[in-house]
């Protein structure tokens, strides 16, 4: 089954690309809606759905008033895999990307690529265990880490020891006997955003803070990566020469300015100085401070705190500023761990690029907080895989 | 005959549209070549093929070694007609792409756009009248503002008195009888590159140092414009807080630091301060300095404007090291006069943006002065419409 599925259920052309992604996006349809919006002859339109039909990936449903209604197969199903830092998320989606069974694990990546990519596995055996899923179409998976996207391995990870190199894409393939992509989490998330969250703009900036800071790029409702695929490494974006070093080895990056890293490193700093009562008593408690003794802090209205992160969404406000003039996006999503800091970074951050960019690239922005939470990264996976494997650009699933 | 054009000359599907692409772009094809790219059965192909025949876009031409081969019509012309400041330039062009006449004209924006829009006309009735046109399938224009594009008028051009709101693709769809899009000058210009010039990579950036500072974003080949319209107006993205007040009525905007009237603003100045005594002389013969004085001035070795093109071109080598981060480009071209100082100002442009971004945003990212020099805007003009008359995207030519 797996090994015809290769070969064979991918659409032939432009046309029945275009006429999957429709039925994804906006439901069943009548054939009459779908030629007049392919703009295609009823007869040209009748081969292209016969085939998909061939191919399993349409059906026709029951008339409605004498409409001939068409839609994806409901036996069709993708996955997505979303590997955190210390998290694996694994969902399986319909082929209009409802979620129909979602699963969530703590898991340290620093455990390796094989006991993480196996822990998937059996998380995913589960689920269709339940019954969500028999055949599976593809799967989607995001890292928390640069990926070659075009080889389906990350590229010198720092937060991934093991994982570079490992052939995440291949190995996945072969387990599972259908198409599978892999990204960088960022990028994955922005397509979750698009497909389920508040996107509503096919030209967005996903900006995710969590221990580092990222930025996944959607133009034209697909992944922008650049020429070497690191496009949105905004984290390291140079906001003063003078200004801390970060883990880059350059000085003052944004990253090293803000983010869960240089939270926790600030904190542990005020609370030695004995500049903040609540971080130092929860220094002596704990050992240690992390990003998410911050967020407490400010929601005890510690004042220290608060400053901190104002100071932080001043810098990141600064960059997003400069590239809202150079991008001119239609919204500005905010996620990630240290988004949990909620309006307090947000109105900061809205103050800062409203003030600083011009006019016609701000009136009407939009800068939100997400609202996914961690169904970004899964729902993002199945989209990603989706997208390819409804594309009749290149042969086969490699 | 225009009548018919209007309504019925255009690929009805994305197929067509690639067909047509393809031998614009590649040259004439055979049909079991355009079969095997476009992935489209034999049968499929001759449909396709004929219609675009019936339209008189494309041709069947003499076979070669049993290959029968198809190319664009050689009667397809397309005009690009560039607006300057002070100049005008009108070139038609075979459906390729190739150049067949052009000419240039010296002529004040600021005499608005009746006069400027009658005098392209005129060039286009000399051109037509030396045999190189008679029918014309689309014509592309570039003016020196910003513009609405889907409007076809520009919003607010500070240096176009009497252009804001004027229906500039309208009157001459009108007067052409022919589809017309209207864009600001670095985009089309970046569409020029693109096609003629250096740009290897459809994932670019063409920046352009005028008498302001402007950036042409090529996304897949094609431009992008953002939300609304104003993507890529990087002249205004703030280099320092306290920095030179800028027209736009901020302070320490790039364009405040450098381009052709901050030039001319810090040359003045030096020169009065007695720091240089080469435009000290030319300001004392001429009554004022402007940045062609600036380049000669470099050009004669004067250490002054050596030191104030070295600046500019650390601020401009800032900006643009944030936006390789952030982009990934596949390369960056440098254009417009003030790239007349050339490798001076290139060679600190390249220090600043390979010294500050990562290296895998950096790793042989080509940065480069443009050699098209006034074509790129009349080409780009020609690309720009052919790109839409050869689309399927939109019914009609508005």
């Amino acid at each position: 089954m797996a090994g015809a599925w290769r070969t064979a259920a991918r659409p032939k052309n432009a046309h029945q690309s275009q006429l999957l992604r429709l039925l994804r996006d906006d439901g069943p349809r009548s054939r009459a809606e779908l030629g007049d919006v392919l703009r295609m002859s009823r007869s040209e339109l009748a081969a292209d759905i016969d085939r998909l039909i061939a191919l399993g990936l349409v059906e026709p449903a029951a008339a409605r008033g004498g409409r001939r209604i068409v839609r994806l197969s409901p036996s069709l199903r993708f996955v997505g895999i979303d590997i955190g830092a210390t998290s694996i998320d694994v969902a399986v989606t319909s082929g209009d990307l409802e979620i129909l069974g979602h699963r969530a694990l703590p898991y340290d990546v620093r455990h390796g690529p094989r006991a993480v990519l196996e822990t998937a596995l059996e998380m995913l055996g589960k689920l269709r265990s339940e019954g969500v899923a028999s055949e599976i179409h593809g799967a989607g998976i995001g890292v928390p880490g640069p990926v070659s996207f075009c080889d389906g391995k990350a590229v010198a990870p720092p937060i991934m020891p093991g994982w570079c190199g490992f052939p995440i894409r291949e190995t996945m393939s072969q387990e599972l006997g259908c198409p599978v992509l892999v990204d960088n989490d960022v990028n994955v998330m922005a397509l979750g955003e698009l497909t389920a969250g508040l996107a509503r703009s096919n030209d967005f900036l996903f900006v995710k803070i969590g221990t580092g800071i990222g930025c996944g790029i959607v133009v034209g409702g697909s992944v922008y990566r650049g020429r070497s695929g690191c496009a949105g490494d905004i984290g390291h974006i140079r906001v003063d020469d003078s200004g801390p070093l970060c883990a880059c080895g350059h000085t003052g990056c944004l990253e090293a300015y803000f983010g869960g890293a240089a939270l926790a490193r600030d904190a542990t700093a005020a609370a030695r100085a004995d500049r903040s009562r609540f971080l130092a008593e929860r220094l002596a408690a704990n050992g240690e401070l992390t990003a998410a003794d911050v967020t407490d802090a400010v929601a005890a209205g510690d004042a220290t705190a608060v400053r901190m992160v104002r100071e932080g969404g001043r810098h990141v406000g600064r960059v997003l500023a400069d590239l809202v003039i150079f991008f001119n996006p239609g919204l500005v999503v905010i996620a990630g761990g240290v988004a949990g800091l909620g309006h307090t970074l947000l109105a900061e951050i809205r103050g800062v690029v409203h003030r600083r960019s011009p006019a016609p690239a701000t009136a009407n922005l939009p800068i939100v907080l997400s609202e996914l939470g961690d169904a970004a990264g899964v729902i993002g996976g199945a989209r990603l895989i989706s997208d390819h494997v409804f594309s009749s650009g290149s042969r086969g699933w490699t």
